[in-house]
C-alpha cells in the first residue's frame, strides 16, 4: 500500500505544475483505480504544502473594495485573506477552495479581542506565507513580505483607502499606528477622533484600513509575481537579541532594558 | 451548471457527517458523473467551511512531545498547530490533510521575529477555530477556548511540561509572563535565567512552552469532545471599551488611560 501510494504521489507531484487541473487528475486517477480516500487526501496534502501556490495579479482597487465590505462580515483578518483568496479561489481554483477562509474571523480585535498583533497584520502574513511559501520551503520572501507589511502598517497614517461607497460618509481622521499592535493602533485612532469602540465611525476606520493592508498587500505581491520584488521586510529579533517591534521606547520610555547577550 | 452543483452539494452536506469517507464518496461521484474539476473544488470549499471538524480525543502527554519535536522544525505557532493536525490527519483524514500546517511556521517569535503575540496562543487560537469553528459557524467556543488558553498561558509559570528526553537536560526556570505577547513572555524567561536568545536554554524553553500550551489544548479539546466543556473565556475588548490584555498597568503604569465611551 505504501508503494502503491508512493508511486501516485510522484505522479501527482508531477502533475501539479498545473494547478487545479492536477488535483482534478488526481481525484479521477485515485476514483478509477479504486484507490482509498487516504491515498486522496494523501495527494491533497502533497498540493497544499507545495509552495508557491499558484497566483495571479489581482487589482488592488478591487480587492481593497472586497476586503472593505468582508470586513463587516469577518472582520480585519478574515476579511484580508479573503479578499485575496476569494478571488483566487475563482481564478486559480485549488489549494484557495479548500482553505478556511471563514475561520480567520477570530483575529478579530487583536486576537478574539484581546488586542495584540492587528488582524489586518496576521492576515497578511498567513496570505504572503502561503503563497510565497514558509522560509522552509526555499525563498524567504513570504515571511519578509509579512514582515515589510507589518512596517508599512506601522509607519502610514491610515486609513490610506477610501471605499467607493463607505458606509460612513465624509472624511474619517487618520493616524500612525507606530505599531502593528491592535491595541495601540486602534487606541490612538480613538483619542484623535474621540469615537468610542462601538461608534459606527471607528468600526468603518478599521474596515477601511483592512482594505488599505488589502491594497498595498496585492501590490506588492503583483511584483512579487512580475519577479520585481525586493523586500525591504527584516526579522527584528535578529537586530535586538530579542522577538520585538522597532519602537523600543514607546512602551519602556527611556529605560530600555538591555536583554541577556552571550559572552563573547 | 449552477444547480447541478447544488444538488451535489446537498448530497455532500448529507454525507459529510461520516467524515473522510464523505469526501471519498463525493470524489467517486464527481469522477464518475463527469462534473468538472470546479464542482469537485467547490465541494472541498464547502468540507473545509463546515463546522465542526471531525475530532478524536487525544493524548495530551504524546500531544506535548510532538509538539517540542516540531519546534525544532517549525517553531512555536507551527509546532502547536502540527501536534493537533498530524494526529488528526492520521485518525481522521480531511480536512486536515488539506491544510497547509507547514505555512504556519511564520508565527515564530510573535509574528516574524516581531515579538506580537506568542506563536503557541496564535496556533491554540487556529486550533480551536478550526475544529470547533468560528463563531459565524452557531458556537463562540472556538474562540472563547482560544481566549481561555491565553489567559491560561498569562497566568501560568511555564513551562509545565518536561519532555521525556529533553535536549537540555536538568530544570529550566519557570516565569509567569503575564501577558500574551512574544517579547513579554519571552523577555521576562530571559531576565530570570540570565539567558540570551540564541542560548539552547532559551530554545529549549519556548520548545517546552510550546508542548506544554499543546497539552492544555488537547485537554480542553477533550472536555470539548466530552460535552463537559465550560468556557472561562471572554472577549475582554467587551469590558475594557477598547481591545486589550487584561494588565493595563504593566504597561500603562498606574496612568491607564480611559478609551471615549459612548454619551448616555
Amino acid at each position: 500500500m505504501g508503494k502503491i501510494i508512493g508511486r501516485k504521489l510522484s505522479r501527482r507531484r508531477f502533475l501539479s505544475g498545473a494547478g487545479t487541473v492536477a488535483i482534478g487528475a488526481a481525484g479521477m486517477t485515485a476514483a478509477v483505480s479504486g484507490l482509498d480516500v487516504l491515498s486522496h487526501a494523501e495527494a491533497k496534502a502533497v498540493f497544499a504544502e507545495k509552495w508557491p501556490w499558484p497566483y495571479v495579479k489581482l487589482d488592488p482597487e478591487k480587492t481593497a473594495e472586497i476586503a472593505y465590505n468582508e470586513w463587516y462580515r469577518i472582520f480585519c483578518g478574515g476579511a484580508v485573506v479573503s479578499s485575496v483568496f476569494t478571488q483566487l479561489r475563482e481564478k486559480v481554483g485549488e489549494p484557495y477552495k479548500s482553505f478556511p477562509i471563514d475561520a480567520f474571523i477570530f483575529l478579530e480585535g487583536g486576537i478574539a479581542g484581546w488586542g495584540t498583533i492587528c488582524g489586518t497584520n496576521a492576515g497578511a502574513n498567513i496570505v504572503t506565507n502561503l503563497i510565497i511559501g514558509p522560509r522552509i520551503s526555499g525563498s524567504e520572501d513570504g515571511m519578509l513580505m509579512g514582515s515589510e507589511m507589518m512596517q508599512w502598517y506601522s509607519d502610514t497614517s491610515m486609513p490610506t483607502f477610501t471605499p467607493k461607497e463607505p458606509r460612513v460618509k465624509g472624511e474619517i481622521p487618520k493616524t500612525v499606528s507606530d505599531s502593528p499592535l491592535c491595541h495601540i493602533s486602534v487606541g490612538r485612532w480613538m483619542k484623535a477622533a474621540n469615537k468610542e469602540l462601538t461608534s459606527p465611525e471607528r468600526k468603518d476606520r478599521c474596515a477601511r484600513l483592512t482594505a488599505s493592508v488589502a491594497y498595498h498587500l496585492v501590490e506588492l505581491l503583483n511584483n512579487w509575481k512580475s519577479g520585481t520584488y525586493k523586500t525591504t521586510g527584516v526579522m527584528p529579533a535578529k537586530a535586538y537579541n530579542i522577538q520585538s517591534q522597532h519602537n523600543c521606547t514607546d512602551c519602556h520610555g527611556t529605560n530600555v532594558p538591555t536583554p541577556p547577550t552571550a559572552k563573547a
